[in-house]
């Protein structure tokens, strides 16, 4: 049993690995990564940057496929195991409410998460430039598309997974039509999925350290703790040769996630291995899910790694927690209810 | 008594010229511009991109004002004739829904309506970059913010002045954190002022002319006709030595106002006169408000004049409405409902 608790469901069959001997760092990876690698399906050229839920006594998966003619659409996946993913060939069909077709023109980097009986997927969609998108099934075979809940340009749409005083929450990343001159997350709120508002600032890129200075964004779908919400996020360097994207983590106020309990000043994953160092865009861990298990406090990650592949890390919510305590670094007024 | 129709309230004192004769562009100038030129106030170095409303037998405006540090408030106005001005040296203060002070810490290009029996004040405001705030008053005595709409980067929120099914509509046009490399003008609907939704895209920059290719922004709170939802608006080109703005027109759906029923191919006037073409930013016109006789068809068209004066200019609501369907060109898909 954890010290700190995750309030969630038990997830029996969670991976996972315990932490290597010798190894320092709050978060390991799993030792036969990637778990997913190029040309994962007929048709498909790379998966990365995807999301992952338990479902009964087994695992579905929505994925950013990258299919051979570049563009992104999302595809699923299943596996018993969490690990071993067996990826359909064609892309998910989406409809509108009355049932009409309703395809985005692409989708990528997908938000999966469960509020009471409905699975919601969150993507960044065409809406004349990219902005979030959103969709629901109860059985992954249906999936409605809901209205857009913002204008363009944004990305990195997360949903919590639950209703916070009545509302639903999202946090996105207001951003631009190219590679974002700015990049702070922002809190919105909703009573009805169709209209969005009460708008906060929530966290700011920059700090001390420089792996986080240039942009960030949320990364799977918060996890409540009873230390606050629990997020890991990517935050963004740039280099003379392009950007290095590594993962963060942050813990966010129960009742008002606008407020910044505590946010490690460290990156708690960064490119090191050839798998996320080496691909069709180099150096980037990019987190999108976690699986994470209400009675052991065991979290795995799941995070794309180079834009190429799918990789898997492992914490506990003890260990990650204490580490975001002990290393704690705001910036900026992270730490106050979010201004208008 | 004019054949379209404007659907609004009489101004029996709207100030007026007749058409030049031997002028055949469809909207021309006071012969007293600029009505507002420099140093109109102690403190006040500037005063362009302005709105006004008649108030009883007179009229209010809310002035963008850039005091001599350089940078930019709300001032409020008074006048008899809407053409001489009486400019408060001290900018307008704000409160929140509950009283406390809650300045912006800054604010520009203010629209200015009335919605049943209150005024509401539309800005561009900062919340982290850039983006639209909302305010409301019905005495001008005091002021109460309401929730920011969108998050940030936007500019150029236009409000309508009725409710369109039920919901409030607000028109914006999404920005970067500079001078934006896109600039399409989008709609979004609210049933409280709080929430908003059901975004949709109404109109693109671009078109065979060049003189809006760069971007576009709502202007004046569109005019309610027997035509469709009568809008001015602003269309920016780019040259080597920086932007021009010029003012065009558009006739919008009533029921719909994301779908363009008309839009002038041609601008409607473009800086020619020295107080428009020389100022703080050279070359830009910048409509942000109408007065409009619902008994003639009287319009009078408030502009700002390269970022420094303010400029008034006219038009009758059957000529500019025959010019816009005569000349009328819809550019990519302005003329279907906007696509979500």
């Amino acid at each position: 049993m954890s010290k700190v608790k995750i309030i969630a469901d038990a997830i029996k069959n969670i991976p996972w690995e315990d932490k290597p001997s010798g190894y320092h760092a709050p978060v390991w990876r799993h030792s036969q990564n990637p778990i997913i690698d190029r040309n994962p399906a007929k048709g498909i050229s790379r998966i990365f940057n995807s999301a992952v839920v338990s479902y009964g006594e087994t695992f579905i998966g929505v994925f950013r496929a990258e299919t051979i003619d570049g563009r992104p659409h999302l595809h699923l996946g299943y596996s018993d195991d969490a690990l071993s993913w067996s990826i359909e060939e064609v892309g998910i069909d989406f409809v509108d409410e009355t049932g009409k077709a309703f395809q985005p023109n692409y989708a990528y980097d997908p938000r999966l998460l469960k509020i009471e009986d409905t699975y919601y997927i969150i993507w960044c969609t065409d809406f004349y430039g990219a902005s979030i998108g959103v969709a629901k099934t109860t059985d992954f075979k249906t999936f409605v598309r809901l209205e857009n809940p913002f204008l363009p340009f944004n990305r990195n749409g997360v949903l919590f997974p639950r209703k916070i005083n009545g509302n639903y929450v999202m946090l996105s990343r207001p951003s631009d039509s190219g590679h974002t001159p700015f990049g702070d997350i922002f809190l919105s709120e909703s009573p009805d999925l169709v209209y969005w508002g009460k708008h906060r600032h929530v966290m700011s890129k920059g700090g001390y350290g420089w792996w986080q200075n240039v942009k960030i964004g949320g990364g799977p779908a918060p996890i409540e703790t009873s230390e606050g919400w629990l997020m890991f996020y990517h935050g963004v360097t740039g280099t003379c040769n392009g950007f290095v994207y590594s993962m963060g983590a942050v813990l966010l106020d129960l009742d008002n996630p606008s407020i910044v309990k505590y946010r490690s000043k460290n990156f708690v994953l960064t490119p090191e291995e050839s798998y996320e160092t080496t691909g069709f865009v180099d150096n980037v861990i990019f987190p999108c899910a976690t699986l994470h298990d209400g009675e052991t406090g065991k979290i795995a990650i799941y995070y794309g790694a180079a834009d190429t592949r799918v990789g898997l890390a492992y914490t506990t919510v003890d260990e990650i927690v204490n580490y975001v305590k002990a290393t704690s670094e705001t910036v900026a007024d992270d730490a106050t209810v979010g201004r208008m």
